[in-house]
């Protein structure tokens, strides 16, 4: 690799790990001469087909959708990775406690960094603070699983918000729902938090856009067929 | 509190926590300080109801059953603890990344250290290696957790249920079930008519017999074997 290449991926490296300065430089260039450069088409699969541990995968551009693959072939998406956020999953063999494995395929066309496992592993075994770092990352896709469970699972909110904003819209005959989401929680007697997720879970569905003026319809098929529960 | 029972706390803490070694004695004094030794009764919610931040809590004896609720009321029971669990969950404000909740029961008489998360998270800023378990036990709940979504997600319920019922024949060591038709819907996160009928159906199989009492296993093999997914 050329030299242009690597300073490159040293600065991407610091940027995406807190952990960095803790590093000795030996620890520094061992991370990136464990570190490729990949892109991956969209539709593309990054991790799941056999391949035991693809590597700590840092997204520098795209979309990742992490998902648990049935023995039937059905599919739940679990949560989506973007720009400037770091996978662990794909690097399950690093952290002991992740007995689990997940399905990861690229969204949009994707730039990124794969870290080689045995690399990662070996520098979180040196540094507690890069083991800390890839705990806290795991921790936090645990919280957005959670909600998953939650939406799959009683599958009444996305229904009950999707029904309220299709209402609204044909009520109005605008596409978008002039309110606060403070008013619409009170309106579906829910927290704001709560609409605020779920509007989040909306957009990156792209069957919403919200801005400070309210939140604009953008898939109204796929609203209605929300709304009725599909 | 008097000295004997510090010294009973103090114990305790340095069998449960790893990280007891690198702490500092104002430190460890402070942890003995913020603990409480907390017995539940059987039945009792742990966690859950209304308090927002229950503390780390220590399992010496006894059985945790931590799940999810959704507004209607339906559970689905992510995992269980035992004597030597530590449970963060119900401390989930020590830990900024896990932004959910869940229900904690007992499910057994329980005796328990309960450490006020204050104090637990003032020690976790202070000492990574805090940190670093706190995380890795989370971590490690994650596993359970996407096990317990993949049974309910995926498996088809006659496999659900004959697993359930193999597995409290082996931790009771009893033939018979003692258990409602209605626990048993709660325990794997189902409908009590949905278990009901699948009981009905596993008796017609003469692999079990029901009675008021509970569920009485006639034929371990085939049980094993349904639970093996045959």
């Amino acid at each position: 690799m050329d030299k242009e290449n690597m300073t490159d991926i040293e600065s991407l490296l610091q940027a995406a790990f807190p952990f960095w300065e803790r590093l000795s430089l030996p620890q520094r260039d061992a991370l990136c001469k464990g570190t490729v450069r990949t892109h991956y088409n969209k539709g593309k699969s990054v991790h799941g087909s056999g391949d035991k541990c693809t590597g700590v995968v840092i997204l520098i551009s795209g979309e990742l959708r992490v998902y648990m693959l049935s023995e039937d072939g059905r599919e739940i998406t679990l949560y989506r990775l973007y720009g400037g956020d770091v996978c662990m999953l794909s690097a399950s063999c690093v952290l002991d406690s992740i007995t689990f494995d997940v399905h990861i395929d690229a969204e949009e066309d994707c730039d990124s960094l794969v870290i080689n496992p045995a690399v990662f592993s070996g520098i979180c075994n040196e540094c507690i603070y890069a083991e800390n770092f890839a705990l806290k990352t795991a921790v936090e896709r645990f919280s957005d699983v959670m909600w998953a469970m939650q939406q799959v699972l009683f599958m009444s909110f996305d229904k009950r918000l999707a029904i309220f904003l299709y209402d609204e819209m044909i009520k109005n005959g605008s596409d978008t729902v002039h309110m606060t989401q403070e008013q619409i929680a009170k309106y579906i007697g829910s927290a704001r938090e709560v609409v605020s997720r779920m509007l989040k879970y909306f957009a990156s569905e792209r069957i919403v856009e919200v801005s400070r003026g309210g939140v604009r319809i953008t898939d109204k098929k796929r609203l209605a067929e929300l709304a009725r529960g599909k």
